[in-house]
């Protein structure tokens, strides 16, 4: 490990006109510079003006079951509580772990009742929000200005997701619309969680992320991925033999599922205004019914089904949510940018909620935490040698490709944010547009 | 807890100026906004310009029992010496531990000895400062500017209190004229101790300081200290019942004890020039003789006491130092800000000097140990939900009405202090001034 | 220890021409002002300025004894891949541990191969530097730019140097012409490592040297190291009896020993262009072979000598680097500054490479050990004491001359460094080049 772990600052700090001045720099299809990957002054922009932009995922419905449970869950930097009100599908709502009285945090942990109660001084507050205890207060106080804080929440397909800022959030309803149903085919609607794990990388969040978004390293990093999955053969080489021998492979999955099921595929890229999501299918690979170790099943199938199929459904959600739905389990992933240099990144296993109560959740966990256990180490590494004077940016090559699209993206989207004027147009990536509209081929262009 | 424990700064750190338009945008009689709670520039203009005002207490006088004794304290962030530099009553003195050679810790722990001796070159010093080797020094300095540095220092009535600048500390005879009488007749000039323990507290020193005075929160928090003393009738809740019932224990107890013992208290209220202190008596309530958990005694009188009478008395000594006095120990508090999100908390518990060997330090701690744990829980949990984005000061209600006029006071002093000019009044607070003009309602007023 | 150990910046950052104005009022031959010991901005100027400029000793040649093998060491806040790259003597190279693709640190520990290998995306390099792996570049990026970033690296004398930065460091040409020589003669080319400890220092690295580079705290501080050194007769006291009691013994040694031998040194006082470094010998004293706790032999006579002569040959290799050779035995030191207030002190003792492989390493290590574990809780405990506001600079005595010296040299380069002109020279320090005029008194003036 480098003897220096923490960014030792310039020694002028950077500002936002000179913020500007170095994403107009960056080059096209290179990595970042160092600065934008420790800088807090940077974290601090995007902490202000981007992260209030992005849907988060931060729960699955099933936590809040009925009315009267809330929840202790973190969005971005926050605390928040997110809490069922009613009875209703739609009856969830959330709020800043704050009281509004001096300021303690409210709830220390998940639990249930007809209040929420500050344990400072006994503040209550009713589930949708309202101050409920209002004797103490001075005659001056109108206790209508001091109801909890709320957060811009939405849940839709058995999914809840959270956002800081109200104003700035894109609508999400789109989102809700494109995803719902196949959310629902996955079961995702009625599924219960059988395991969480929180793998805390020493990494800013946009490495992370870059990490996600291409497979280029699933050979030397990932040995268990790479055995298990078939569209390795194209997205972690480019090797003529085996794009054919995928094609082939492919197109027999293709035949047996049929057109329909295999086209559901849903797609928006994301700008400053709408939230970005993606569905697609592909197979597993190699006659695998599902994402285990040996191929075999490790649960009740779900959403339905009445057989395995060997395929993968993944879901982008926003931009720093996911989910890969195997026909027995889901696996959710949240990335949650702590500052700088770390990120929590946050996974959750799903089974239909019918499941045996034994079923085996290491089998179920196993291909996403050894995946993600060996990211952790490759993404802290890469963070390691960002710090060094001697790192300049490189170049991502054609198997890196939304991950070097992410990266423009972000870099459009923080500038404009910064100078408050829409700057020059990302040129649109084009890989993804023919994600849809060529399956068979599209669906080897990414790990999820 | 939150993910993020750590400040996160704007992208433009806050100056003077800056702090004078918050100070003056602060709303009085509502909790102040997250800088005053967080910001490190914030802090460093309180180390820099209020701290160094501020008496602090520092130690018993016990603890320098005879000549050549010597401690190691912390003054605020200074680690300090404190020495009896010879027999008379009077003769303590302090110094910064600092080697005047080269800049070294002097002192590593307590001790005795007729010189103070460097660890790394040996250079010695008498006990009243002086460099006394000489041998060494180059021909053209002058061992005379090479003593050590004093730091003011003044003890009285059993108690030793130091200050960081002799050039900004009020004149701390008044308040030695004002309590030396009270701290004696409660003994606490023929004590020793029997426990000490540092409550480290993750929050603002203001914090600290809101959460220990008032009542409001004992209650919900403090089910041991509520169920031990009578005064958590007024000071915890508003019940015209409830008042009646203390007001006629007040006056049972007034009535045994007779008004002399009883209307014995002191106050000032203090600001920029002046140290602020108090002192005042009250039951403990319910016939308990001592703030214990059965309401026995635990030790022996003090202060020549021939018999309980249930009392306690409360001290406050300038605005981070605060002594109660039951019949039988003594507690002593002292709050030492760390850092703009950390504070110790320092309790010492005495008894007479003349007690069984064998007391029971656990009996006698019992009361305000509990306590504090339960205040550096909730403390800490106000910070924590400070830090959140979504935090905006709330109203402080009647029963926090001395947390108010601290904040008011700090405001106003740091305002001065930073302008260079006396600013606007605080108006003063009406509750302290009847404190002693009509005891028998006042001592309702206050948890010390 | 403090309860503050941060340092706690001022309102105002420091910039560089206030770092000019703090090094112009700092008085000469005395201790600097705290900023240079604990503020970061002025660690950050050293590192953007003076550290470049300066050698380091990273490794002992037998580290990487043959084509192929490669370690993983550190360069100030860098951490670097020493590689020996060919057959011949001088087949040693470094470079960043960054890969020129994404920047992920290349190689997590020692090893040998053909090639560097990425355990990212599996990029791989050559021994010398190019980048292997080529096929799945874009067309339009240029493979020869992706080289390896190097390090500046040099090796004499069985020594392997780095510095930072080819465009700032000084020749080392003229130090391997004036060392190579007596490294060889104490078998510093034949050597291997039998142990090697870091004693992380919790203190700015100037203060770490101003240790090393004076003997006057040898008396209080280290028992084991006053008792088997005759030179602190000189070194650590000023007393005339033993002075003359060293001067005699020397002179004896002298007698044993020869001219020739004795008169072996070499100094150069090194400036922004030229890199000090300085070899001399003198006698343990008392009759001891080496520098163990017996005085008897701890290992085999090394660089061909046949009989122990009890002499120890110090060397100054660069500002942060030094070397102690006794007959039988050699010690390595490393000063790193990790931060302004953390500073590595590697050792690294080494034997003869044909000496028994069950040579006491705990009988070779212990003078050094013993010193340095005292020399970094007392320099600990001078970084604590600076911290106090109370800290004023203190005046350096005759004994502390080299100290002295050190500090004016330091102040002096980084004044030029940040003006950009070459300031006032320093004086020149006369005692230095006394040492080799008349080496007899002079062996006396140094702990090494
Ligand atoms: S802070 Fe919540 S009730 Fe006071
Ligand atoms: S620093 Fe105290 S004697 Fe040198
Ligand atoms: S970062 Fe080294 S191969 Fe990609």
């Amino acid at each position: 490990m480098f003897a220096v772990q923490a960014y030792t600052p310039n020694s002028q700090p950077i500002d936002r006109s000179e913020t500007v001045r170095l994403i107009d720099r960056q080059r096209p299809d290179w990595s970042l510079e160092q600065a934008f990957y420790a800088d807090p002054a940077i974290f601090a922009l995007e902490r202000d003006l981007w992260f209030p932009r992005q849907w988060m995922l931060v729960a699955h419905a099933s936590e809040v079951p009925e009315k009267g449970r809330y929840i202790v869950r973190q969005l971005f930097d926050e605390e928040i509580i997110v809490v069922r009100f009613g009875d209703g599908e739609d009856d969830i709502a959330a709020y800043y772990n704050v009281c509004t009285h001096r300021g303690s945090r409210l709830c220390a942990k998940d639990g249930r009742g007809k209040l929420l109660v500050c344990p400072y001084h006994a503040w209550s507050f009713r589930l949708t929000g309202e101050l409920q205890s209002r004797q103490d207060l001075p005659a001056s106080v109108d206790p209508e200005a001091l109801g909890l804080h709320r957060v811009p929440c939405k849940g839709f397909g058995g999914l809840v997701f959270c956002g800081l800022d109200a104003s700035s959030l894109p609508d999400i309803q789109p989102v809700a619309d494109g995803l719902t149903g196949g959310l629902r085919e996955n079961g995702l609607d009625r599924a219960r969680i059988v395991a969480r794990k929180n793998y805390l990388t020493k990494a800013n969040w946009k490495l992370v992320l870059e990490n996600f978004l291409e497979c280029y390293h699933c050979r030397p990093a990932h040995p268990e991925y790479y055995r298990v999955n078939g569209h390795v053969k194209v997205t972690a080489t480019r090797d003529a033999d085996k794009a054919v021998e995928w094609q082939n492979e492919i197109e027999a999955w293709h035949s047996v599922i049929g057109d329909a099921e295999f086209h559901k595929g849903a797609w928006q890229a994301g700008d400053l205004d709408t939230m970005p999501f993606a569905m697609h299918r592909k197979p597993i690979g190699s006659g695998r019914n599902t994402l285990s170790n040996t191929g075999e099943g490790v649960s009740s199938l779900m959403g339905g089904r009445h057989a395995y199929d060997g395929g993968e459904s993944g879901f982008r959600l926003g931009r720093l949510s996911f989910a890969s739905a195997a026909n027995d389990y889901v696996t959710l992933f949240q990335m949650i940018p702590r500052n700088a240099m770390e990120t929590d990144v946050i996974l959750t296993w799903l089974v239909d909620k019918d499941a045996d109560n034994d079923v085996d959740a290491d089998a179920i966990s196993w291909m996403w935490d050894v995946t993600t256990v060996q990211d952790k180490k490759i993404t802290e590494d890469n963070a390691d040698g960002i710090m060094s004077r001697a790192y300049r940016p490189g170049p991502y090559t054609p198997l890196e490709s939304q991950t070097s699209f992410f990266v423009q993206t972000y870099l459009s989207e923080l500038r404009s944010l910064i100078t408050g004027t829409r700057g020059a147009t990302v040129s649109q990536w084009s890989a993804p547009k023919e994600l849809f509209a060529s399956p068979k081929a599209a669906s080897c262009n990414t790990r999820l």
